[in-house]
């Protein structure tokens, strides 16, 4: 049977050369990053390299990056550390309503600390738009966080005008970059941010391994505290062969990025062009153009996802109904429901997120398999009969 | 020249077999462990299998194991989720002098949260009085957080005692186990703790990959908050094949123990008692006989620990000077000051952590170069040479 993997959200392959270059590091070069002697000081030129690696891919120095290990502690690192910092000067936090549940849980054990928070809503593309998170802003806020880019729908949100916003009121930026950086071309200068989270795992690195950038002379508490470890910033004896391969895996993606792209694309237009050719009743999830480029989503009416997914996976098909954080939930996306989307209709959801390893033929084989599966599935559907009697009327 | 790792407390290698156990995990099997399809249930099993390894070497349910990314991560996770869950109860906690920064900086945060800490004082072998516990229990005390095993002195506290006292008042009760599991029976039931900290890299397991043992029934508030990994307690994309790497190191552990301290104490005790035959003004530290099997530590007199340790790299010799995540603040040890021993002493503070590999040469090695290099480095110690001339008075 083929094997497509169609779920690059949830996880990547590790590019074989980050595996390369992070064997030494569970082999002969063991030693603690922060041991004085040689062993020690070896780990601790690793991971000080892999750091400047990460700074170029999102152009900042490299004593603005943070490894942490994942994105969800890169995003609780920013709500908490930069609210718990800032609480001085104000108390009240704007995100979006369709931020990853590492940020709007990290909001919620804040406001159970005294702070207030703001969900600026989106369009039904799951856009932004900056003139809401304008409104949203009172004279108690103190950090704005708006996603760069959402894993369940692909769509990329208008961060350099939030941020334009946020500077001109002297109010902290920070964006959950995880689902962008090493896919799309991201620049925190550009972009004008105070702080950026992003995870390996995203881009053909280790799972484990993330960062969060924060820009320097901004106050942040530590999320974790103990001991020294990235400036005192991070507790914790780092987790030296993930913060090398995460390293590496920035370096390929900085040298790659525009050749995946062009490779990966047409290939996902395709499928986002015939999907709703083959099926009857899908609509595309998330904005047409401004998407992230390996991303194709969709909710398809009468059918419910983890049913697509399971017979999707009995023909070798790896995709995703949103979401993995969550998926195992299997509630109605958070995300889906913020753009209007009707329950029903929610559970619908289906996520096909090409990896570099896509093939054509890949996509040819999905196009092929999916209908038999919805017809066999929209058949059994109580929701689907009654829409034909219905129509019969 | 021969080389000599006495730095087990700051890291161990990978256990060869840890690491083939790993490796599908970093190559081909490579799903998140929460996707619904086969690639995510393939990951998702190896992380229970894990859970079930782990479990067995402290004789507790998985269900009760929670992974993390370290030992600071674990030791913050427990002393804020179980302060923070039960704070309606009361707002005390007590801890010991000697807990490791991650435990002590973590009742800081909770300080500037609203709650108090007090902190029980320890005798001059670094040894815990579980009457000192019992005393600094008020109405209000909600937990009390006590090492099992000091990294720094390898003295052993007496945990069940102070657990009996703990639940005779309905208190709860955590262990920081980082530097004892793996190295000694640890058993949670025996202890009769409600909460303990573990960490792969101190038993031939991976950094980054550790964990958090949470007694059924106890509630604790997440610290990493958002997806629901980990039964909804520690959100982030498993660190699979670091958990992977946990798991086998867990149950390579239990099967191997009792043979690795029968091969290593014996090495260890011959260091502790021919090292102060070889060297003048030498001083065991931590306890003589409850301590960990592994760990010779020692002050010396009228010389710097940085010093001694990098002229034993220069010999091949890696030891360090105390806990690595705060060697390179090159301060006084808070343990060693907590001990008694004065500021000046302190600073001659020399840790010997023997690992699997360690061989009788080796510590006929160091006990052979040590000498000079004392006798070199006191030469230039205004310190040494006072006290000269002192004794000739």
């Amino acid at each position: 049977m083929r094997r497509v993997y169609l779920d690059r959200i949830a996880a990547t392959p590790l590019h074989p050369q980050v595996l390369e270059d992070m064997l030494p590091y569970l082999k002969e070069n063991f030693g603690n990053p922060q041991s004085l002697h040689s062993a020690g000081q070896e780990a601790l030129r690793a991971v000080e390299e892999a750091r400047e690696k990460a700074a170029q891919l999102i152009n900042c120095e490299p004593s603005e990056i943070f490894f942490t290990s994942s994105g969800s502690e890169s995003n609780n690192f920013a709500l908490k550390g930069l609210a718990l910092a800032h609480r001085n000067r104000g108390k009240h936090i704007v995100i979006s309503a369709i931020e990853h549940q590492s940020v709007l849980h990290s909001t919620k054990k804040l406001e159970k600390l005294g702070f207030t928070v703001s969900l600026v809503p989106v369009d039904k593309w799951g856009m932004v738009d900056a003139e809401e998170v304008q409104r949203a802003i009172t004279k108690e806020t103190i950090l704005v966080s708006i996603m760069l880019a959402n894993s369940e729908v692909g769509t990329i949100e208008p961060i350099e005008d939030i941020a334009n916003i946020c500077r001109s009121r002297d109010i902290l930026f920070h964006t959950d970059a995880v689902a962008a950086v090493g896919n799309i071309p991201v620049d925190v200068k550009e972009l004008g941010v105070d702080a950026l989270s992003l995870a390996g795992n995203q881009f053909y690195g280790p799972k484990g391994s993330a960062a969060l950038f924060v820009k320097k002379g901004t106050r942040i508490l530590p999320f974790i505290d103990g001991g020294i470890q990235e400036s005192g910033r991070r507790a914790g004896t780092e987790n030296v062969s993930g913060i090398v391969g995460l390293g590496k895996a920035t370096e390929i993606a900085k040298k790659e990025m525009e050749k995946r792209i062009e490779r990966v694309k047409p290939l996902r237009d395709r499928l986002i062009k015939l999907f709703p050719q083959k099926v009857e009743h899908v609509f595309l999830t998330g904005h047409p153009k401004k998407r992230l480029p390996y991303h194709a989503s969709f909710c398809i009416e009468f059918v419910e996802g983890e049913a697509m997914l399971l017979n999707l996976d009995m023909q070798g098909i790896a995709a995703s109904s949103g979401s993995a954080c969550t998926s195992r939930a299997l509630k109605a996306s958070h995300v889906l429901l913020a753009m209007g989307i009707d329950h029903a209709l929610a559970q619908g959801s289906l996520v096909f997120s090409l990896i570099e390893e896509t093939k054509s033929k890949d996509i040819d084989y999905l196009l092929e398999v999916f209908p038999p599966i919805i017809e066999r599935l929209r058949k059994m559907s109580p929701l689907y009969t009654q829409y034909l009697e219905e129509k019969e009327k």
